[in-house]
């Protein structure tokens, strides 16, 4: 990860998409300090934030990274994001990856410098971590109790659990259980026995012969890269489905996968200790697709 | 808010209270970016942190702010802070105070840069805000469901429902649906119906004559304040209890304050729009004694 490139974004007074914003990005040098103590980010972990996979500098699904950049704005009380201002800096970033391999985009939303006025925004670009062999070999997960029943997001939106907040310290600290535990990856599930999703991906089932993701009620985010396997998955024939997935349910899975936005498609070996299957096949079949340039 | 210090602290070889850690403070200049875009702290709110209330140079509570900040070190597996080391850089940034009137100091241990080698730390000091009216008028607090039930810290310790992190972007969220609703405050309360505390601050109930906080198993973090005004209040011959406290004996209480180390004691004039008595007297005596030298 020696290389990096990172801009910051100062506020549109418009978002006409015929407008060049390009005066409006600053770059930095990412080895200097870039950020004030007082941002909120740091101090509360109070912003949002996406992940953009990026592929031979092509941003793969700029849209619905924008989509959700936008709705984890409005849960959070931040002001709407300047689309296509975000869009032409997804545009810059990623001209400045490298014209081979994999690279990750991040798009920062922070509430800003406190007793400031405004939100201060930020997107870095970076090398990806080489994720061939964990594509192909596989990972261990255990469940873990995200703490909460499955009606509780939508009772409680002040939780803000649809919404990908820089308050990820729990996320970080499941992963970090999971190790301990002797496995590579969590998933978290609710407290009276619901499958969620994992601390930084999505979690696919192929329950006899349909694929099966846990439903976005509110308490999961929803995955940008989930989205777009499905949508390739229908287009072949597949049947997939929205639903609310009892823990248990995960037993009848003849293949799983952990998919998020830069280490995609990886198939799961293991719940638990309890074997899972895996189709090397298909999820090598997925991932390229994944690694195929998407919009 | 206009006046501010801060430093960065380097990690310490060893602990021994006869070094001079001077050498491994950097002052820094607030007004000048600090902190790099890598940061996990600001990535992620992967971090720890502790705010000292600072009166007339004097920081208030050291010892029980950094054994608390060792406390959320040990859960979020960060490396034990260097005790000695902290009570000095606190000792620097209080100096730089005025000489007169509040100040608050902030202690942030961060997770470091991604991939970085070590945790970043530094320490900030400011202005605290004119608290003088709202330790007089007092507030209005709404309860929140906080979504966990009362046994749950306990079972998922990697929710860090113990620990002081910086991922406070729930907190936050609390306290502007407590706005949108008319009041100033929230109490978070569990899905099971047990009061916990603020989002920033700790909750003290006085019913039948007796000073009741609830019991921190856990899910809340032990109040630094409310720790001292306890102790004060034994000393005079008033009882204290912590209990697990129903949200409905919150109705019993004839007086109740929530407590926090730069706002000091402010009294609660309604839950849920139901009026709570106020001891003006009391409130005076318990921000008098707050304000005083305190170790």
């Amino acid at each position: 990860m020696a290389w990096r490139f990172a801009l910051v974004i100062d506020p549109a007074a418009s978002d006409d998409p015929r407008t060049d914003f390009s005066g409006t990005f600053t770059p930095i040098d990412v080895a200097a300090p870039a950020l004030s103590v007082g941002e909120m980010s740091t101090q509360r972990g109070d912003g949002i934030f996406e992940s953009i996979g990026v592929v031979d500098r092509h941003a793969q699904e700029v849209g619905p990274h924008l989509d959700r950049l936008a709705h984890s704005a409005a849960l959070c009380d931040l002001p709407v994001p300047h689309r296509e201002q975000w869009r032409q800096a997804v545009e810059v970033a990623a001209e400045h990856c490298p014209p081979h391999g994999e690279a990750v985009i991040k798009l920062i939303l922070s509430r800003g410098v406190e007793h400031g006025p405004t939100p201060t925004a930020w997107v870095t670009a970076a090398e990806a971590p080489d994720n061939t062999r964990v594509r192909e070999r596989g990972i261990r997960v255990v469940t873990l109790d995200r703490g909460y029943g499955l009606d509780t997001p939508a009772k409680a939106p002040w939780l803000l659990l649809g919404a990908k907040t820089l308050s990820y310290a729990v996320n970080m600290a499941a992963i970090r259980e999971a190790r301990r535990r002797g496995a590579d990856d969590a998933i978290f599930v609710t407290s009276d026995g619901f499958v969620l999703e994992a601390p930084t991906a999505s979690l696919i089932l192929r329950v006899d012969g349909r694929f099966v993701t846990p439903a976005p009620n509110g308490g999961i985010l929803h995955g940008t890269t989930q989205l777009s396997l499905f949508a390739h998955l229908a287009e072949h024939g597949h049947e997939v489905a929205y639903e609310t997935v009892p823990v248990s349910a995960m037993a009848q899975a003849d293949a799983a996968w952990l998919v998020s936005s830069v280490r995609l498609a990886v198939p799961i070996t293991a719940i638990d200790a309890v074997e899972v299957p895996v189709d090397a096949e298909l999820t090598a079949s997925f991932n390229q697709y994944l690694l195929s340039p998407r919009d």
